[in-house]
């Protein structure tokens, strides 16, 4: 029975992840997504909650998905920028998923709070072992990276950015991967690498 | 009568702004913007067309306001980013317009298309006379400057980075102000002015 429970949560979170990332929290129905995952509504509530907890749940399992493939590296952090890039390449509902909490939950979890410090807390050791340029704020510098390694998908739906509004080519892609990471480069390189 | 008209449209967009900005193009009632602005709602239609017309004028004038404010310069681009940061404090609803555009209404009308063409045109140029560090394409400086522009507003409604849950003391926002305007001094000050 654990092993059935575990695999209607996975498809009931599955299911969910798509419907939040096309309608919100606001747009979405627990019915679609139960339908979807081929499971009964009521275990929704059962495993994980009213809806503002589903999305919760939904998110938290897309943050350590994330982290697992992408791993935080204070040591490089160019590189950690292309990772995030890499990531979010043909994933546009993560994107939107995070949208949508900018817009709809905006308060942190206590494992997002978490997540978060362990990250400025690294920055900081980085910076005082003189890896990191020390001239911003950790808070700062984890601001930069992720706006930087992000940038080019919460404008990817523009046709303004890509204007015979086909997808990006492998080139075009990895031209602006590069652009990404050396823009991370010259932000956080210790003053004996800038150049 | 036409100044009258003018007003009442000018209370219409004020009115929709705020109705997008809460609830987003979906959740946005027409009948409350026709009820917030005292107006007939039939005058929505004749003045601006359906919801998503509407949506477009209040994103174009907000653009447009945006632009008179903060001049795009290429002669000085962290200037021009510092002031799009002072132009976006204390201004909430125009980070979630755009985040609503992104979710909802992503492609680019041909106002906004002619705009984008006139900013990358602007830094081809300034990187040909030497203003502008030549490493990157112009759309992935612009694309950049915007990101670093608004890093902290996207995140601003998030307490992970403002773990007191206050509004920032003046001495914070100066300072992340500071830091974006030295973030993009580095990635776009040409070869002679690096260090």
């Amino acid at each position: 029975m654990a092993r059935d429970s575990s695999a209607t949560k996975a498809r009931l979170l599955d299911a969910a992840l798509s419907e939040f990332a096309a309608h919100g929290i606001a747009g979405a129905r627990v019915d679609r997504i139960a339908e979807a995952a081929e499971a009964n509504k009521r275990l929704i509530y059962v495993y994980f909650g009213n809806k503002e907890q589903l999305f919760d749940h939904v998110m938290q399992r897309a943050l350590e998905a994330g982290a697992e493939s992408v791993p935080f590296d204070t040591a490089d952090l160019p590189g950690y920028a292309g990772a995030i890039f890499d990531h979010l390449t043909g994933r546009p509902e993560l994107i939107r998923l995070v949208a949508w909490k900018q817009l709809e939950r905006p308060a942190a979890t206590p494992e997002q709070r978490t997540a978060y410090a362990a990250k400025t807390d690294a920055l900081a050791a980085a910076q005082h072992a003189g890896q990191i340029d020390a001239a911003f704020e950790p808070s700062d510098i984890l601001t930069f990276v992720l706006a930087l390694s992000q940038a080019w998908f919460a404008a990817a739906g523009d046709p303004a950015l890509a204007p015979d509004g086909s997808p990006w080519s492998e080139q075009r892609r990895a031209a602006h991967r590069a652009a990404v990471v050396e823009a991370v480069r010259r932000l956080t390189a210790p003053p004996s690498q800038h150049g």
